[in-house]
């Protein structure tokens, strides 16, 4: 059998710790192509460079492993792959991450690690997002190795459902060991912002967003619980957007038709 | 009864047409409060701004309306409106548009549009995103007032529901008027690429992102057919990815837990 053609990408950047772990992993189990932000592009949720040019440049910050850095984002880096950098061949895998930071629960949704993932679905390529759940740049990322493996392995010889793109992310470091992986729904939650108010030299204001999660969701099959219980969480994600829940109700209760 | 404080926002930026005529029929139906972005945000996804600072300035763009442009994306109008702008008041309604270009299709997930009505959704606010199915910046706007206060008003009177926000499409105007309005699923559609690559003065290579959108759904149910035969499309959409119908499958096919 040949072996599986993976691309690789993330948003934290071409030189983060986590894309060089992952792309030392899946040196492992396929053939590597690395298309990745020249600079961070955290928080830029699905976002395409329309309006504005592209550059892709060859680097050679991975031994043995040919890649590129492109000045887009990480949705623009999988198009950029399957568009250009890959000379007509389709990947068989498109990893993402991995992430300096949680994107559980709504986090999907603002995250640049799923959006080249869900790129890839989008593509009827099998897709996988990791991320960990801890901000430090320099995080311990000893302990998500052996998952990783496991869960792109499974990914690589099952297949995943039409249309679906996986969401993994790992607990953060701790004395155990992470007890195991959960297939889970995301948390029903949402970020709480704050505007921290700040006056520039020039005497005009400016503001840095923050905010706190707040989680809304008691549930033990979400994947806050998973991570809060030191398991790693696999949300199957689809960019099918439809609420067909809806459609009834909306048929049914509208008078303007 | 007290007029409903409805918060607008749009991706082409404050000074567009398509805001302005939103701007204008909401004052019809409740107290308008305007955030919307400084400049154009077109392709923006759901990404938000961190790691950079933001900016909010009162504008007098629109006769008698409280109105600010914001240095962010729509996410971060949206953010800053419920987080600053409005002192604590809780809009009743967020709208957002009217996008000029199309958002049906798997083109809700790059939509800058969307993303404003989505981050009102997740607030628990009835929210809807407006777009017309024409790409010209001056394009006819005179076919879709009515179907815009339709739709606003019935969502005022009935509320949408949890978790849900309206993705509406118009079709290009026509010489007979819009048929009707459908509810509709997302078209199962994708983008196909194409990098139109050119060499700047310099010498060096750069890259234009275009696409042909390719359509690969044969149903009557979806909102690429309600455009293609002159009805007014309205997609009830989630920000709950998750793919249910999956976790299942997941769960019996995997061998690693």
């Amino acid at each position: 059998m040949p072996k599986p053609l993976i691309l690789v990408s993330n948003d934290d950047g071409i030189d983060s710790k986590g894309i060089k772990l992952l792309v030392e992993l899946m040196q492992q189990l396929g053939e590597v192509i690395v298309i990745a932000p020249d600079s961070p592009q955290s928080g830029m949720g699905h976002a395409i460079t329309i309006g504005n040019t592209l550059r892709l440049t060859e680097s050679y910050i991975f031994d043995g492993v040919k890649a590129f850095q492109c000045s887009g984002t990480p949705a623009d880096c999988v198009k950029m792959g399957k568009g250009f950098a890959l000379k007509g061949r389709k990947p068989d895998l498109v990893v993402s991450g991995v992430n300096h930071g949680s994107n559980t629960s709504i986090s999907v949704i603002y995250s640049g690690t799923m959006s080249a993932a869900i790129e890839g679905a989008i593509e009827d390529i099998p897709a996988i997002g990791f991320s960990l759940c801890d901000y430090d740049e320099s995080a311990d990322l000893s302990h998500i190795g052996e998952h990783i493996l496991q869960i792109t392995s499974q990914v690589i010889k099952t297949g995943l459902p039409k249309g679906v793109a996986l969401n993994v992310n790992f607990p953060k470091k701790q004395d155990e060991s992470i007890r195991g992986i959960k297939i889970c729904r995301q948390t029903r939650a949402k970020w709480q912002e704050e505007f921290d108010q700040r006056v520039d030299p020039s005497g005009v204001q400016y503001f840095w967003l923050t905010g706190n999660f707040v989680n809304q969701d008691k549930g033990e099959d979400i994947d806050e619980w998973a991570i809060a219980n030191n398991y790693t969480a696999v949300v199957p994600v689809s960019f099918d957007l439809t609420a067909y829940h809806a459609i009834g109700t909306l048929n049914k209760e509208w008078d303007i038709f």
